[in-house]
């Protein structure tokens, strides 16, 4: 299965090899993330520039993925490649005791992006239904209730004119190891971990599991989920980009036309 | 004068030449931003890095200018090479109701970085001091106060923890033509012009006279203006970049130290 088809009827977790890089090798993953920029740049201003005369158009980006998986490498290295006045980045971290106050959606919604920007979420939602049922922080039938809601929440969200693409990012249990490994051995990487990943890490399985169930519950033909090899960071990064750039594309906007006298304002720019 | 020397006494705007390009060519600029992106990245990465362990340390960036003189373009290019989750950047356009509502730097505590991140103002409380001052949307005597109160806030800032510093991106009036006009002639380019932008040309004289006053009232050692000749874009990219750079260098912040037992978690993941 290719990572940039979504996931449909029938997609089991366990079928995918992290460290697989279906499609594509390293250099021409590389050539296509640097033919593109310009593409990219432009579509993005569309977007934005869209927005500034009334326009509704948003795309949402949501990244999961073990602690580990390069969530903030894809935001870094893919993201990053945006102009960042058309971003919006929101990490979701534990809620707080404000957040807790109010139901699991709250956040989100203060959340979203405006018009004419991409919103990036690191983690989301979705912990909801995965930290939630794995350490049954809250009780099932309410983690039960929660894919229904996101399925409807989010399908509210496409209506209002977002674009929404979810992507998890898959590594294998030998890679977390070595990251982890890495972050203990590197002082300057020792502000990266927290000894609450081998907790985590301990809860391998129950988190694939969670994450199964997530995934066939919630991905939908307008609110798609991609599973995304991400051992290999490089491919990672490659797939994420294209499932960006084919949002962007499908938007497909035009500059918006002038919405003043062109040739009036050319005179009075003369005359000034 | 170079551009990376502040402001201070016995400056004059009308002494800099927006076209000048003191102390560096074109080439060696460009190789400077990219010989030091790795610098730059490492640096602002170790304040993201202070802030998880308790760190006060941010960084606020002022950018203002005259329409077109280019603030949007070093947002992309040049806090572009920042990582974008380091950063928070945030337009101030005409205050809502809401914010009118309210003292004029009510809108602006709102946005300060928070410690860890670099923040980003494409214009700001300056404007409060620059148009209130030219199109007396505010008495005199209330623009007249307000130098001191900014003097006193940035002071605060600064003894919170945040670096301050100040970019005016000073363009010619021929520059700006062209640039209007370009706006004017390009279809893709018709979103970004604005009519109030010539109405705003008018009164040119009257800009640099508030530009004048702003800088010599609030250029302070600890919260320095600069003024960057910014009709060669190149230029005022690579000023704005060593501005940043040699602030992030002056917080001169060191990894901090693991807030856990190295050794006895390096076991456990052995273990896992």
């Amino acid at each position: 299965m290719s990572a940039l088809e979504p996931v449909g009827p029938g997609f089991r977790l366990a079928d995918v090899d992290p460290d697989a890089t279906p499609g594509i090798d390293r250099a021409h993953a590389e050539r296509e993330l640097t033919d593109s920029a310009d593409e990219l740049s432009d579509l993005q201003e569309r977007l934005y520039a869209d927005a500034k005369v009334g326009g509704t158009r948003s795309v949402l980006l949501v990244l999961q993925g073990i602690d580990t998986a390069g969530k903030g490498g894809i935001i870094r290295h893919v993201v990053g490649l945006v102009d960042p006045q058309g971003v919006r980045i929101t990490a979701f971290k534990a809620p707080t005791p404000q957040e807790r106050a109010h139901d699991f959606l709250w956040r989100i919604r203060r959340a979203l992006p405006e018009p004419g920007l991409i919103g990036v979420f690191d983690r989301s939602h979705y912990e909801d239904v995965l930290i939630h049922r794995v350490r049954g922080l809250s009780p099932l039938e309410v983690v039960e209730q929660r894919y229904g809601i996101i399925r409807d929440f989010e399908a509210g969200l496409v209506a209002g004119g977002t674009l929404v693409r979810k992507v998890m990012l898959q590594i294998s249990r030998d890679e977390q190891r070595k990251r982890l490994q890495d972050r203990l051995d590197r002082p300057d990487k020792h502000w990266k971990f927290n000894p609450g990943d081998i907790d985590e890490r301990l809860l391998w399985d129950d988190y694939q599991a969670a994450y199964q169930i997530a995934l066939e519950r919630t991905s939908t033909p307008d609110a798609p989920w991609y599973v995304v090899p991400a051992d290999a960071k490089w491919y990672a990064r490659w797939a994420v980009h294209r499932i960006l750039l084919d949002a962007l594309r499908e938007i497909d906007l035009q500059w918006p036309p002038a919405d003043f006298d062109v040739e009036h304002e050319k005179a009075r720019l003369a005359a000034s």
